[in-house]
């Protein structure tokens, strides 16, 4: 990539991302948009946008932004968004802390050192021209040069800058969290156990858990819920939920028809296949008896769910936290495949499908999953490529023939030609997120945020691998082979030309990246046409409506991964091209502040797990520290630096150091500490209400529960105590 | 070896071990020697030997140790000696399973198969002469023979023997554990807490402790019990308690010779060193002197030992055994390297000096102790070489002068000439459980049978690394190295018949080990010595006899290992040369049989650790049978036989099957389960006698304890409990 190209590039984006912005500021102060600007504040009951500062002002976001504190965000959007605010300073700190001393220096030590080693690999390379940016990076240092000293004190300052904040940073959330643990959640007095033995006979599986906790924890001791196969009760509650929507949709309908035409007229739909064929009926009068139908079907199914389709696992409650985080973190049976107990996750996160899973399967499941996963990310691209050459133009018309007329047509023939391929691999990519968290779920992890931390790891894998280490290994080669065959000494000094001459492509990468990402994030174009659409089209009820411009969360799922790669290429070339580093300083500032912006008024958080992610954002972020003093190893031993074993010393001291921190802060993470919930809350919870809160929505009934001793919710009369 | 000095050695052993048995039966039946055959009944207030019994039939204690049951030895010695009976009975049955099937297949399978291969290694190999033993072993079938299917299968079987007993034997001896903790013990009621952070500023140590456990378990907490540091006052304790067991000494020498001479002879010793220097004085008035003396020191110690002296460490007491179960195994404190909770251990068993040990050494002396452990194992021969030649006798004369005259007798010269090295190394090898038991104790475990453990971990690789592959290869390659340079490629040839006729040697070792081992074992002739000798002319109190003849323990630290080298080298050789396992039967089978004789009547147990030496057997026991798997794996190679990839299968399982077991029993090891400890005792134990049983002797006084509030033992005031 020549200068030009890359300065093109970068005014390109940076056009973009103005133009996003502008849109922004104007679409933003339309009362009509508040819903999808503002939607945050407008859950939590809160004006839209503190309302004068946003009409004096174009850019107050950008000083709201600013001036907000870590308790707004924790306030606003909860712990885990805090967290990642956390990562995502620790990052620019440790961006712009190396920036402040290798961007003077390094760069400085390399651009007076031009002329001889130009010369030499102009020499040996075909095509030996060095571009105005490549002056600036390490490869124009002369290979043996004392000059190199400066690089490799450079590589131990970043890398001393990362530790001292890594560590800072962990002791903090392991703050956050204790501070947000120690008022009082309702998970905190409940405890998952599974793996339950078959039930002594006579006995139904209520009674042996009641009978089992009672007699460990005589006193605190609250009552259980049996899980259930819900698989039936949840399609008829589905089923009549879907009707009663129906049937509000229509009456809105009904309603709306009115006001033109005193009568109105009813609305009507077909009874067959996606209301497309079939009888035409009545939609009021045919959706009401469709409810009253499924009414007593779902009652008889829900009253034999809870007596006869009680699963080998339950939830437990007790009175007390502490009780609870004893529970969960102590072994309770001999043998350890039965009566597992572990901290329950909040109800919204519960995945009520795993809860049955056996011991076995949770042990091996996993193993089958890491093998699915390695061979997704290092074979992508055959069943990709497969794909491509199945869907050719000629293969198509065959099998959808109502297209070939529009195939047919010379221009759009030739887009869809050059295309196809292409956009085989985007859709992949596109779904990819959703596969890897469909396969973490396949695990056996019970809880939402679990398997999003575990999906999340498995993505980081394929972008690190596929777009870094491909990136830049695939161009090394295949710049290089053509050269090889004539001078196969010469692998050596291109390999040290094309790491650098990488780093172009990776900036513009970058920039692209933050400029159009972070501009499409902030003007929430997508989200904006689709709400009206939806509102203009779609949406007959108030509730339809709210659903149309519900935000959703963060997403961290694909955006920890996304910005991980950013700090994995910066770090690997803050040596080596020190240019990179103000484009990564940019990435996390711009990142900061706008997902500030978005945290504050736009993003609802769907669960909270207490910063749990930070450990695996901690490890992660050390595994990129490790790769890039393992790159600045080969890279200073292409250089034919004498001393470059002194890297070997940093990556011990990366591999103590994650050791260290593992051991000191992370069992705080896995389990509640005793000491965070000895303190006993002020306004005691409402038990009731805790153990309500877990019974799945297509199993809340009022007629359930209190009659019956043996179904799965029940309160255990004090009787079967006796073991 | 050739077959008559193999038969000749056998015989020699056989005959030492009948002489010791007659012995045995002979001394064994003087009253005399009562106290060194039935010590631990005697200990226990029986009758040494049932009385009549042993006067009818010599060999009655054959029969006594055959039909004692599992509950016997429970009863006599302890749950850890009869899980050590779970592994004799173990792997005998292992042995006599692989036995029934393997001696006669594969015997008679090696046998016939005689003519080719024999020749063909007498052509290629300098000394091509097979003995008679050798004929029935592995080398004797052709290479590429389909009767190398056989040796497979029986490999097959070995394996799958081995799993099936050894998952019965874990499940059994979880059992026992699990019903030896139901019933309360002393431990079972304290926790161990160590890493104690700094107190905060008005506080003691001890008000520190009692406030935190306070305010997290405000119902069954105790009392606290703070480590102090005790070498000042266990040295004047010491002192102390050796000058009452002088005066006890010289009162009794007094009254002894009051029985000749009326006015008897006052006993006197001298001031000086060892007693041989220095000024003659009356004993008994000299001593009483001295303890006068000390009791007032030593009682000012002790009060300013747990004032002034308290460590970062305390134990605490629960008057529940569920709230301790679940504190050990709970984390407390928000940072892991403070408040760190482990069960206690019993009373006995406390290593004290390691328990103020700081978490950042506990952390990294481990390294440094394998580190060290390591060296030793590898290059324990050179410390040896160089003793060896720095005590060469011409040293020796100029060091130690007085010994010329007796160096220069020509006949001892020669005899120390040849033995010096020799000594030297059986010097190193009976300090070398002593030192690596030290080493152990250097890691900062804070448990004397957890030390044990560690130490005889490392003894079990020192003995299998240098004994077991150090003969195997090391015979092989000096064997090999002249003829390889003739033929260089008759090396693989060579190898595929050192194995084998290794394994007439490991046969005799294993003979001598058992024949004069257990020989020597049961009939106790170097204690009966000593107790003797000591009895005539040392021992003037009851309890210096007592002292003389009391037993000590099994020793597992140094048994289990020596054990465990049978079992590999039994395994190794079990298919390439089965006439080895008939040994291996008789050595578990005598060894069963001896020490369930000296469990129920000589050794005393000197701690319990509730079969918590079981897995670490377990696991060793599978890496002599994966050692052996991938000896077979090699030399199926070696006899190149097209399915030898067949034995890596059996390495898999190996490794599943022990990644299933530590999975599904370890974790009831190493913690206690709650539904063990959840039946609360009928009699409730006395708190206070458990508490006072912690207190270090040289810490015990009535004068402590109650008056300070804020020494290291006091009854804190209920005052301090607010937070």
């Amino acid at each position: 990539m020549d200068f030009s190209s890359f300065v093109t590039s970068l005014v390109t984006s940076f056009v973009i991302f103005l133009v996003l912005m502008l849109l922004f500021v104007w679409l933003s102060r339309k009362p009509g948009n508040a819903v999808v600007y503002y939607p945050n504040r407008i859950l939590k009951g809160l004006d839209p946008a503190d309302g004068r500062s946003s009409i004096r002002n174009p850019f107050a976001w950008i000083w709201e932004a600013l001036s907000s504190s870590e308790q707004d965000v924790l306030n606003m959007s909860g712990v885990d968004t805090a967290v990642y605010f956390v990562f995502l300073s620790t990052v620019l700190g440790i961006l712009a802390l190396s920036g402040v001393i290798l961007l003077p220096v390094l760069l400085s030590v390399a651009a007076t050192d031009n002329a001889a080693n130009s010369k030499s690999i102009s020499d040996t390379s075909s095509n030996g021209t060095f571009s105005d940016l490549d002056k600036l990076s390490m490869a124009n240092v002369k290979a043996k040069s004392p000059r190199l000293w400066a690089f490799l004190i450079a590589t131990y300052w970043v890398s001393f800058v990362t530790y001292y904040l890594l560590w800072k940073a962990y002791k903090h959330v392991a703050e956050l969290r204790a501070k947000a643990l120690m008022s009082p959640k309702p998970e905190q007095f409940a405890v998952l156990v599974r793996d339950l033995p078959n039930a002594p006979k006579g006995q139904s599986r209520k009674e042996q858990v009641d009978s089992y906790f009672r007699a460990i924890y005589p006193e605190t001791f609250y009552r259980s819920l049996v899980v259930t196969a819900n698989k039936q009760v949840n399609k008829l509650w589905q089923e009549l939920e879907g009707y009663k929507k129906k049937l509000v949709r229509a009456e809105a309908i009904y309603e709306e028809s009115k006001k033109g035409n005193a009568a109105g007229i009813r609305p009507t739909n077909k009874t067959g296949f996606l209301g497309l064929v079939g009888e035409k009926v009545d939609s009021i009068e045919y959706y009401t008896g469709k409810i009253n139908e499924l009414i007593p079907k779902l009652e008889a199914e829900q009253r034999a769910t809870v007596r006869e389709k009680q699963q080998c696992s339950a939830l437990v409650f007790f009175t007390s936290r502490m009780t609870a985080a004893c529970a969960g973190q102590s072994l309770h049976a001999q043998m350890v495949d039965t009566w597992t107990v572990v901290d329950a996750p909040e109800p919204r996160q519960l995945i009520w499908n795993n809860l049955t899973m056996k011991f076995f399967d949770r042990q091996t499941r996993p193993c089958v999953v890491y093998i699915i996963v390695f061979l997704t990310i290092v074979f992508y691209m055959i069943p990709i490529a497969f794909i491509s050459a199945f869907t050719t133009l000629d293969n198509l018309k065959k099998l959808l023939p109502f297209l070939k007329p529009v195939v047919n047509i010379a221009a759009i023939r030739t887009i869809l030609e050059a295309y196809l391929p292409q956009l085989a691999l985007i859709i992949f990519l596109a779904l990819l997120p959703k596969f890897l968290l469909f396969l973490s779920k396949a695990e056996g992890i019970h809880s939402e945020s679990h398997a999003i931390r575990a999906a999340s790891g498995k993505y980081f894998y394929f972008v690190v691998i596929n777009v870094f280490i491909g990136v830049t290994v695939g161009g090394t080669i295949f710049s290089t082979i053509k050269t090889i065959e004539k001078h196969p000494k010469s692998i050596v000094s291109l390999l040290a030309k094309s790491l650098p001459s990488n780093a172009t492509f990776f900036i513009t990468y970058i920039a692209l990246k933050f400029f159009v990402g972070y501009g499409l994030e902030l003007s929430r174009l997508v989200p904006l046409i689709i709400f009206h659409l939806k509102k203009k089209y779609l949406c007959k009820t108030e509730a339809e409506i709210k659903d149309a411009w519900f935000p959703g969360d963060l997403g961290y799922g694909t955006r920890v991964p996304g910005d991980m790669l950013v700090v994995t290429i910066v770090l690997c070339y803050s040596v080596i091209a020190p240019i990179i580093i103000p484009f990564g300083v940019l990435y996390f500032g711009l990142g900061w502040l706008i997902l500030r912006n978005q945290a504050l008024k736009v993003y609802v958080p769907s669960y909270e797990s207490y910063g749990r992610m930070w450990p695996h954002i901690h490890k992660r972020v050390l595994a990129a520290l490790l790769l890039y003093q393992l790159t600045m190893l080969g890279y200073l031993g292409v250089k034919k630096f004498y001393y470059t074993e002194f890297v070997v010393v940093l990556i011990a001291l990366s591999l103590i150091f994650a050791f260290v921190c593992s051991n000191k802060f992370y069992p705080a993470f896995r389990h509640t500490p005793l000491e965070v919930v000895c303190h006993e809350p002020k306004e005691t919870l409402n038990m009731e209400q805790i153990f309500k809160s877990y019974i799945p929505p297509s199993l809340c009934s009022e007629k359930l529960g209190d009659d019956q001793q043996e179904d799965a919710f029940s309160q255990g009369s004090k009787s079967v105590s006796v073991v």
